[in-house]
């Protein structure tokens, strides 16, 4: 199959244009109309360094390679907006797969209200997905950075932590998940393979006044000393109010490791952390609750400072290093 | 050199950012307010499908990968605005090359007005490059689509044909080059490797009222097609008006091929073709000529019917076998 006929026969899977969208898929460039300030960024995902074809299905690539993506505009407060894709074929990669692949992406699109306007298909020596999403909100001062922090917020987080790695961690050693119920191992399992972007909740909480955010993909540790040195502030954390998802805990023993530093360190959860002025944080939990999409925890407090500090209930605190990994 | 100390380096080499910016490179995404309309495209080049590293250097490689989807928002008639890019970078690739690639990127999006407002650096098995574009223009009607040619319009060019695919021969076949100055060798090659986008022509056209209009990365043949499918219209093409680089013609005939059938099926020239009201084409001609970049050729006109036709001077047509080829 040539890249043409490809091409033509993924069009055929997109669902209609969203409002902005004047000129979509098959010209030289999509035409959108954006109004307001528009949020962009991009994300790749490559075969052997993000994701293994054997565990994750095609469905789950495209949903994942998307997902990664949209929650950088949750992450700003954005509106989903539009979506451009890049995908590297490899040889050995069916037309079917393919399909399935772009359907597992317009599915979360279609959920997310994004449109699929554009992309370009080649061959490459390993799957990838490049994936662009443009997020869109009324002005540029309703999206929210991550370098606005100021001492005396306090800082929140959305959903649970450390599910995404304890699901990493069942995937590469399937005789962990004996510790755990079927059902909870499968929930863990899906909170690597088909995260979920924040978008709502990002909203949610940049219309509460959230003025720093950022989503964990890298991990708590790691992202929290991203928010804090763009906004020049010190983060205190306190560990033992961090959520952590069901089964976390007994995946962590059981793999040798403590429940705290992985909650704190594992990657790829994608929920959001901000800061808030104290006084709006009724208001942002009432937002979140209102959504029912996920929850709303306070883990801490901004202060004057630099750097990123997790304070273990019995005393000492989580070390830097312990955030010290690539992820993306 | 880990993710973060790249992108650090990276980072410093990006020029200042353009109006339209609000927020740069570094946050979870670039906030941009666009007013009007963008135009949007990504384009994709893998090593090994899209060019080798040993005949394009690194600075060429990124020029490359940032002109080809520049040039989709010149077949548009946008001005040029951000781009953002993801560099799939294989462990064979050192620091200084990564680098020297982003450098070439850089000088181009500087001298076209481009803001590198965003991108994402993963490992990869090979070096890709995967780039999206954002144009702009004051109202989305102000914007040229493929599908807008009517009977009666003229068909016009820009620049000359045939320059890529003979530099492309040069650089398989050094040998090749022994029929032809060493000047006019070395423009050619450059024509392969360092093709340059018609923003300025593109702008010009879409001013000059142009109905339809695409660039040529497939070659004349295979991009005439595209536009003649989606403007439901014929497209009559005089071969004898052909405008070939210099050069093209001794490469040809000292590679057995013809000089026509490499003009009309030679891919990556990067040139535009475009669809004008027939009264307009002295105001695209004067348009072009005052920009002083390049020139314009009427090659031929739209009629009633469906596909392209390429007239030999002596009688006879070009086949559509001749574009029956993959471009990116």
């Amino acid at each position: 199959m040539g890249e043409f006929e490809l091409l033509a026969k993924l069009r055929e899977r997109l669902g209609p244009p969203g409002p902005r969208v004047r000129l979509g898929s098959g010209d030289d460039a999509a035409v959108t109309v954006p109004g307001g300030a528009t949020a962009t960024s991009v994300d790749a995902i490559v075969e052997g360094v993000h994701f293994r074809r054997d565990v994750a299905s095609p469905a789950q690539i495209g949903h994942k390679a998307l997902a990664t993506a949209l929650s950088d505009l949750a992450a700003m407060g954005a509106e989903a907006g539009e979506t451009y894709v890049v995908l590297g074929v490899p040889e050995d990669l069916g037309e079917a797969e393919c399909l399935q692949l772009v359907d597992g992406m317009v599915a979360l699109a279609e959920r997310t209200g994004t449109t699929l306007a554009g992309g370009d298909v080649t061959r490459a020596p390993a799957l990838t997905l490049a994936v662009t999403v443009v997020g869109h909100a009324a002005a540029p001062e309703l999206l929210v950075s991550r370098g606005g922090a100021q001492p005396g917020d306090v800082l929140v987080l959305t959903g649970e932590l450390g599910g995404a790695a304890a699901g990493l961690a069942l995937l590469a050693d399937p005789a962990l998940a004996e510790v755990l119920s079927g059902e909870t191992a499968e929930r863990l399992r899906r909170r690597q393979l088909e995260p979920q972007p924040r978008l709502g909740a990002g909203r949610a909480l940049a219309a509460a006044g959230a003025r720093a955010m950022i989503d964990l993909s890298d991990g708590l540790g790691g992202d929290a000393s991203h928010l804090a040195a763009a906004s020049g502030a010190r983060l205190e954390i306190e560990a033992g109010s961090l959520p952590l998802a069901k089964g976390v805990a007994e995946v962590a023993l059981a793999n040798g490791a403590d429940p705290l530093q992985l909650a704190a360190s594992g990657g790829e959860d994608y929920e959001l952390l901000a800061a808030l002025p104290a006084e709006r944080l009724g208001e942002a939990t009432i937002g979140i609750a209102e959504l029912g999409e996920t929850t709303l925890s306070q883990i801490g407090t901004v202060v004057d400072g630099v750097g990123v500090e997790i304070r273990l209930p019995g005393g000492g605190t989580l070390t830097a290093t312990g955030f010290d990994q690539l992820g993306h």
